[in-house]
């Protein structure tokens, strides 16, 4: 196996991840380039790394672009890079073009990379190697008969799902196996309709589940750990908004066998790197897996809060050849840890981002608080990411103190001059069910229309420091 | 045994410590009072608290005026008070008369408070109860030949010190015996010459020492736990300036003995509270008590992050009453933490204290970092009172990774507009003893002068910023 000492490492992303990278780089004695967009030009993360550079153009497309940014990392001497999350961390073409070009790409194997990204292919592999997937058809039906026969198979209740289509279009949930024909009739025909392909599948559909996911990680000699789940069940539209490790209502049964066949898996199929194995968690404690997430992940903290493991770090050295330096026995998990994303998002606007100038900016300190953010008084949040500014990581021993330290840490959190969602996370943990740990899937969907929030005044001298900054910006001053 | 659920807390302290107290209680759900002199009313504490109350007058008096703070506590309604480190913390007069107006003082019995207080009287008892003491008379002695028997008794080296003085004046270091009467005779001539009063003591002199301190914990039912050990040999003029836990260096048996007997003489004491033994290692492993403090410490985090207990909430639940909610067993260290106390002086004027205005502040997060500070961009940090503004505290599983991350820590911090010792810390983290952990009590005196410290660049901006507040301050705009 060949091993190479990264020296330099080029950041392909930004923001509060970045910063993440670039610290863990910093404690490892490894060198830092960033990338930046135009529109990024007051990013924190360009202040903190050795060596920063703009790619010009789109804001979007600056971060996407992998011929610019592997011929920046041969220009600077970089000799791997690290993706992140989005933007090009899940892209095996990139993943193989760094190889092409003699850069070490921090992650999988470009082959895991392409097999997680196909929803139906990963499925099968996973089924394969012993993981309990979602019971579904492997391949798009037409013919009512067939997709009935298939749907009393796995048992109701099942949904069906346009094979060639999104958003709901062509999705329909069945209960009970009388009302089958009609809406399997239905659902074909507004996926043809709206798809021009009536093709569905039929899968099991989980009901109120939790969203349980499991931390592994793996390196170039076989050697697989589970680092415990993670409970990312408090979702607003897909959207993870607070991960918690461990999950609090997680039977010791189904964790066990979670771990079992999330290590299991991993061996057998040989991955490298870090990765994440989702699953949905059922009222009777049935679990199916979903997807894989073949990167770091945003909640990635909570994990190193509980393990005290630097995954980061861990990560960087497995790319550059080292073996992992515990045994799963020496794994010591403590107490509970929660993670908040304190979005630039309007609650009062049904959640729209609000980008723009932060105006005042003061975070949590003090036991058990970790901020992994890049945002700072006067910054410019841009309109053309993740509205997600920053990340509120909390410790504590116990359930109980560490839901308290969440509270009296929001409470502590100021950002001003654009709205936020912290006045949605300030309910959430004043909430008996969420304190109570009774949470699914399905718990903002319940909670949200109970939260009232309040439309932040606007401080008078707030708004005059935007109005000065406008105008100053559009005088270039 | 009268158990009180406290409700609400009168924090009788200021900085960093009255935030630190403060977020305790918003843990626990308990109510805040905060006090402030008035050169203090720019306090981050005051809008941390529930209610906030100045004292008016002297800036130091304000927080010792007990009369007037117990009054306060009495009139908002406070059950308790906190007195934190400092100014009230080990005054027993003032723990007595808190419990004479019937509000719980959150520390120890007023005698032990008492008992501590008193050098000489705490070494005999701590004798007593079996703890190995630093030798030495236990009363003043002026007789040559009486000295001289002593201190061939108790082993060359012994210091001789002035019993009514201090600051070096009539000390003397002996390292052998045929030097002991000349400097005998000039220790009690200097000393009859400054303090009118020729009498010294004569102690065991500790060459090149370790500072070792052991963090206990007891309830009001006799349970006493100790919570490790915490290093604190780095030291400038006896004021310590990096805390670590555990100590890297501390031999296992070494470390055994000093857990053994700081549980056993505190549990044959009757302590309650929380309370810390300070203890100097010599060269041979040989163990000396030297004092104890009868309140919580600046570098109590080090401690609560390596056990993962918040010391100072359960401080509070002592003084409610409760029991302590573990058993020495559970109690789990993990990992190395180490506590860099940020102080404003500047390291190119030997360390003067450097008040003024910040103009600007930012703190290091990420992993393994946790902030205690009370200061923010553009607090004016008032000459009276001590120099620390912030705590800078790490953690990582092993001593070469949080030395990593504190120097990238440190790194990252920036205090600007008013001088501080960050360039201290920064050789320290990157000197090759330190790393290795090679320091004794000599280490500074040792590194100090190999350190080169540039003036810090004025930033123009910030000189125009702090010309333009001192001008509104002198018109009062």
């Amino acid at each position: 196996m060949r091993r190479k000492k990264i020296r330099k490492v080029l950041i392909a992303n930004r923001g509060e991840i970045a910063t993440r990278i670039i610290r863990a780089c910093k404690e490892l004695g490894i060198k830092t380039v960033a990338i930046y967009s135009e529109a990024d030009s007051k990013g924190l993360w360009l202040k903190k790394a050795d060596e920063a550079y703009m790619i010009p153009g789109d804001p979007i497309k600056a971060y996407l672009n992998f011929y610019k940014i592997v011929d920046l990392a041969k220009n600077t001497g970089a000799d791997a890079i690290h993706p992140g999350y989005g933007f090009l961390a899940e892209n095996a073409d990139f993943a193989r073009y760094c190889q092409k070009r003699g850069i070490i790409f921090i992650g999988p194997k470009p082959e895991h990379i392409e097999l997680f990204g196909d929803k139906i292919k990963s499925k099968i592999a996973m089924r394969e190697v012993g993981v309990p997937v979602l019971p579904g058809t492997d391949e798009p039906i037409t013919d009512l008969e067939e997709a009935k026969k298939f749907a009393k198979k796995i048992g109701f209740p099942v949904i069906i799902k346009a094979a060639y289509g999104g958003g709901g279009r062509g999705m329909r949930i069945v209960k009970k196996e009388e009302d089958f024909e009609e809406l399997f009739k239905s659902a074909t025909s507004e996926a043809e309709k709206f798809f021009g392909n009536g093709a569905v599948f039929i899968e099991k559909y989980v009901e109120n589940p939790r969203h349980i996911e499991i931390q592994v990680i793996a390196d170039k000699y076989g050697n697989v750990v589970h680092l415990g789940e993670r409970d990312c069940s408090i979702q607003r539209r897909h959207q993870k908004v607070i991960e918690i490790a461990p999950s609090p209502t997680l039977s010791e049964k189904v964790r066990r066998e979670l771990y079992r066949v999330a290590v299991k898996s991993m061996f057998k199929l040989g991955y490298e790197s870090v990765g994440t194995l989702e699953f949905l968690v059922d009222e009777n404690d049935n679990f199916y897996f979903i997807e894989m997430n073949t990167r770091i992940q945003v909640e990635h903290p909570v994990t190193e809060m509980i393990t005290g493991i630097d995954i980061m770090q861990r990560m960087i050295e497995i790319a550059e050849g080292k073996k992992l330096p515990f045994l799963q026995e020496e794994i010591q998990m403590r107490g509970y840890s929660i993670e908040f994303r304190i979005n630039a998002e309007d609650p009062t606007k049904n959640f729209a981002p609000s980008p723009g100038r932060i105006t005042s900016y003061h975070s949590p300190g003090g036991p058990g608080v970790r901020i992994d953010a890049a945002v700072y008084k006067d910054y410019i949040i841009p309109p053309y990411y993740d509205p997600m500014i920053a990340k509120l990581i909390v410790w504590a021993l116990n359930w109980e103190q560490v839901v308290n330290r969440a509270q009296r840490s929001l409470d502590e959190f100021i950002v001003r001059g654009t709205p936020t969602n912290l006045a949605l996370l300030r309910h959430i943990v004043r909430d008996k069910d969420f304190r109570e740990g009774r949470f699914t899937t399905s718990y903002l969907d319940e909670k949200l229309p109970k939260f009232k929030f309040k439309r932040e005044e606007i401080n008078p001298e707030d708004l005059a420091v935007a109005l000065a900054a406008a105008i100053a910006a559009y005088h270039k001053l």
